[in-house]
């Protein structure tokens, strides 16, 4: 435990409570344990409460003291035993350790995770442990008979889509991590090369060169390789599907990357053709590298976020391809794979401020040429934006 | 589409249904759309509803058609615009797409997921999209003007906890699958390599050699290898950590893995020495394999949860390591990496029962010598059980 390095987050949040008369927050969901703590839960597990002003407290399974005071801010700790025998029954074990922290304390609303469906993975990604109606009903048992509980995420929704300086740090350096995995792309892509193979290696990369690079600890990839035309084609969608499918000369492949360090998340696209480009490929991919650099250029303390998408939507439209650019401009993301917002769409009137942190990822897809796509996560500065991480965009 | 090859499951959930008196489910949890309807959903934006005497209909994002049609069994699917320019918001598309499929109909009791707190991935397993308020307000909306909404979580988990013969043989796929990675650490395991390395080449050989392999389509794995005996005497934590460390001449490697083959998992755990072993260590090691064999042998339909636990343990007990083995000795798995049950624990009474699948992993850990641990996915049969996927146990 130490003094938190990142005070402008607390403060804030402490000031968002006192507008919404919030005398305490219950959390649980990793992401906001991380928001509020600096310590990203293993399993998804612990809970924090974080009062108005007093120390907060997190409550912790015992596993997990080493982890958890290695990163825990100013924040106090309360171990309980879980996933061995002699463990109390986390259901009973959990309501008695929040009770004791609101006991003698005359807390009248206090918020909780109501409205979260979307959720990041803890570290462990094969498995999220989420609240769902036992937890409410465990809040209404400790909290409910003297207090009330109000859902607030749309307040911690707000909050999360401005970065400290302190968060910035941390997702420059996932962003940084990230482009180990762009790396690892770009050296492997190549004739005979199937999408599965080519995403275990950028996995591999970002894993293994990740790991302990300035400190990170716990560092995961999740990428998806499309390669060639038809699988290109539909590389718009939230989710992609890597096959054993083999690069011949002339196919474009498609990397979508998201990367977690240590609960900070990074987003990047990059493609890559097997062998050389045709003239005509490298006319597409040079209007996306263009609609992506105008929607950086874009980027800056007041602009709309319609604006950037705007600027990105144009250089497409203006080449003859509007109609194969079919998604949204870019996303907010940090605490999770993709935040809530600021959403970089057409129609969106958000003003952008010094903090906020999007995708910029223009994109063309069709099934005449596949799919090209060109992201990086771009921060807002006080005077401009600045891509974090950042590395080269080759086609070839 | 095609006719259910699940035929089972489907007459065995409308029993469910009929003996509590549910006229429909209402299911969004991609672990539970997968279970009656084949489809495991790409990122859980698909909605599936399972009326007791009609044909289940699913509400499906218009992109993932394809993956949608290629694995949906006798359902009708509707598909919206998602995650385009042109998609309706989906918190109105949603309720409108449900109203539509209950007009007409007189449901009365109408189940949902209610208490679902531990969830599985969708394929995108960086982002879980989760029932919360937002969901049950969607369905009170769309079915609670006429029908009582019932939490149907106890009775989806007691259902999914007897495995269907094609649920054991997609089950014996994903174990099959797992094992590439078992073999890929056998040969990786040497002095010099890190956690991160040997994590990074299992996760590689599972996804590169089981994509396509018996036509599975999406394939992850999520491997954790703790190498020397202090990473390893905390090895039996419901998740650990990979590090950077390098594996030095007679440490052991402790590989934690879980393996997902189109939805259905596979949980295995395996012990390498670099270099040679030593006397005292294919000692605890052999005790160790003689617990899990013992697990095993004692797996049939019948026993109680309490038996399998205590024929294992006590080998371990026997030998004087009793105080080494923390945790239970298995859980139930399948359609999550672990399920609700059945737990084999020293105090449970659960009988075990044809088509239930458990984990059987018994551990000792202590600083002194690291974590040994051996876990397979075990199936009971009608005259015993069956290790799925099986590979061979070595300590060198």
């Amino acid at each position: 435990m130490r003094k938190t390095p990142n005070g402008e987050r607390l403060e804030r949040m402490r000031r968002a409570m006192e507008a919404a008369r919030l005398d305490a927050l219950v959390v649980r969901l990793p992401e906001n344990v991380l928001l509020l703590s600096g310590f990203w839960p293993m399993i998804g597990a612990s809970t924090l409460v974080f009062p108005l002003g007093e120390k907060p407290v997190c409550v912790i399974p015992h596993c997990y003291e080493e982890e958890a005071n290695a990163s825990l801010w100013d924040v106090d700790a309360v171990y309980f035993r879980y996933g061995v025998l002699d463990a109390p029954d986390p259901r009973l074990a959990m309501p008695e350790l929040l009770s004791k922290i609101a006991q003698n304390r005359s807390w009248r609303r206090v918020g909780y995770e109501g409205s979260f469906e979307t959720v990041a993975p803890s570290w462990n990604a094969a498995e999220s442990l989420v609240p769902a109606s036992q937890t409410l009903a465990l809040l209404g048992k400790v909290f409910g008979r003297t207090a009330e509980l109000v859902d607030l995420t749309s307040l911690l929704e707000a909050e999360r889509s401005r970065k400290t300086p302190y968060e910035a740090e941390r997702l420059r350096l996932a962003s940084e991590i990230s482009s180990f995995g762009l790396k690892a792309f770009a050296e492997a892509v190549g004739v005979g090369k199937s999408g599965v193979e080519l995403a275990a290696a950028v996995e591999e990369s970002v894993m293994v060169a990740g790991t302990g690079h300035k400190g990170a600890s716990r560092v995961r990839a999740f990428a998806q390789v499309a390669t060639g035309a038809e699988e290109g084609a539909v590389g718009y969608r939230p989710n992609e599907v890597s096959t054993a499918r083999r690069l011949v000369a002339g196919d474009l492949a498609l990397l979508e990357l998201g990367v977690v360090v240590d609960g900070y998340w990074a987003d990047r696209t990059r493609v890559r053709v097997a062998g050389s480009p045709s003239q005509h490929q490298r006319e597409l991919w040079e209007i996306v590298e263009r609609a992506q650099r105008a929607g950086v250029a874009a980027m800056k303390p007041g602009a709309r976020a319609y604006e950037v998408d705007r600027a990105a939507r144009k250089i497409i439209a203006d080449a003859g391809f509007f109609k194969f650019f079919p998604h949204i401009t870019g996303h907010g993301l940090g605490f999770r794979y993709h935040e809530s917002g600021p959403i970089l769409s057409p129609d969106s009137q958000e003003v952008l401020e010094e903090g906020m942190l999007t995708s910029v990822e223009p994109g063309l897809y069709d099934r005449s040429f596949g799919g090209i796509r060109l992201e990086d996560d771009v921060l807002v500065t006080a005077s401009g934006a600045e891509v974090l991480g950042p590395f080269p965009m080759e086609l070839a």
